[in-house]
């Protein structure tokens, strides 16, 4: 068979393939991201959503990429990660046409405690200041940590995203709280409760309880810490 | 300022990467969406979602890609589109580690009539059977396109989505019955029409009725033809 080579078979003519991640926690400082320091060029210096390259000889997939670079960035391997959108463009990086597959991961509090260690170059957590942080970001990493706020905040309204970022185990007093402050709204507690217990997604972990203002409160513990639970209506 | 090359930054070692649209209308045999047949390996003569690799000295974003491809086969510059999902992994592509950006775009049956020339290689609606077609396609997709039928059918649900659809003016019957044809199930007609007037989505075409069973029907059009309306209730 002949086979017809254009130019677009040229490898020279591929864009760059990157991931990149806004990996998301709650802090003493509240809802934060990792921000990475870039160590080279371009924006050597400036704080980035920590990402890098596909390595084609060692990913096997697109996620395979986006759990190693979490990997190397926070120690953990298995937190719910999620695809929130492509961009690729002629000129959101100086070496070239360049897409990257943006991804969300949540992380456990306790998760953060015990791993944060940053392998590669300087990592740490920044505070969300309304659709941010406050510190200037490379490439259009500001426009893709403001598509992945929207994209938390509006899935808070209807599925159980908070409970990710919670410590590993918590009472459904701590849950409400969280998406109260996420929210930025007080629920009721009962329809709070009545929604929580159809998604069926909390395990309780038996014998532990939590002495609370009054009395002691069941503790609960994830059933898949990997997948959220969608609600039947919004909160 | 020194630069560090690593393999990485070689070209040789960037994955392939691609646009491919999913790209639906309704057609005499229902919800169909169309196909090319592929005229070069891999997959030569073998039906596939319309695509194409992007062309980074033509394309200058990701939409513009999907665009030009879609272009090329419908004819249609403006209809909705929407980004899918990105996939990208070692096996799907036999020419190596293959990334493709899925796109879905609506096209109203109008434009099908005045434009379905496909100018590059052969190309043909077809009908929607179960999560798929009736034809064995090229690539992963049949995943791909499994993918955006459960996208569509979802929306269905909570936007304007079927309206993107139907012929550039219909009336509210006719929406209605496409609505109805989707979903599978029969709406109530006032609380439909209360839900339209809501979104706020369609502009009467002044002086147009169409009579229908008993009494003439306003006819519509939508306000903005590249925007989805979401609802704040599913239907």
């Amino acid at each position: 068979m002949v086979q017809i080579m254009t130019t677009h078979d040229n490898d020279a003519f591929k864009p760059i393939a990157t991931v990149d991640l806004a990996i998301f926690s709650m802090t003493p400082n509240g809802l934060s991201v990792l921000l990475a320091r870039r160590a080279n060029a371009p924006f050597a210096g400036v704080w980035a959503l920590p990402g890098g390259w596909i390595h084609i000889d060692i990913d096997h997939d697109l996620e395979t990429a986006a759990r190693r670079v979490l990997k190397e960035k926070t120690g953990v391997e298995m937190p719910y990660l999620e695809q929130l959108q492509t961009v690729g463009n002629a000129n959101r990086d100086p070496r070239g046409w360049s897409i990257s597959v943006v991804y969300v991961a949540l992380i456990s509090s306790d998760d953060l405690a015990a791993g944060q260690g940053a392998r590669s170059g300087e990592a740490q957590w920044w505070p969300i200041e309304g659709n941010g942080v406050d510190v200037h970001l490379a490439f259009d990493h500001a426009l893709l940590l403001s598509d992945a706020l929207t994209r938390i905040r509006k899935k808070v309204e209807y599925s159980t995203l908070p409970a990710h970022l919670l410590p590993s185990r918590f009472t459904l007093s701590e849950l409400q709280s969280l998406y109260e402050r996420l929210l930025g709204r007080k629920l009721d507690k009962s329809a709070f409760r009545k929604r929580v217990a159809e998604a069926g997604f909390l395990v309780p972990v038996e014998g532990e309880m939590r002495r609370a203002s009054n009395r002691p409160a069941q503790v609960f513990r994830l059933k898949d810490a990997q997948s959220l639970v969608l609600f039947d209506r919004t909160l």
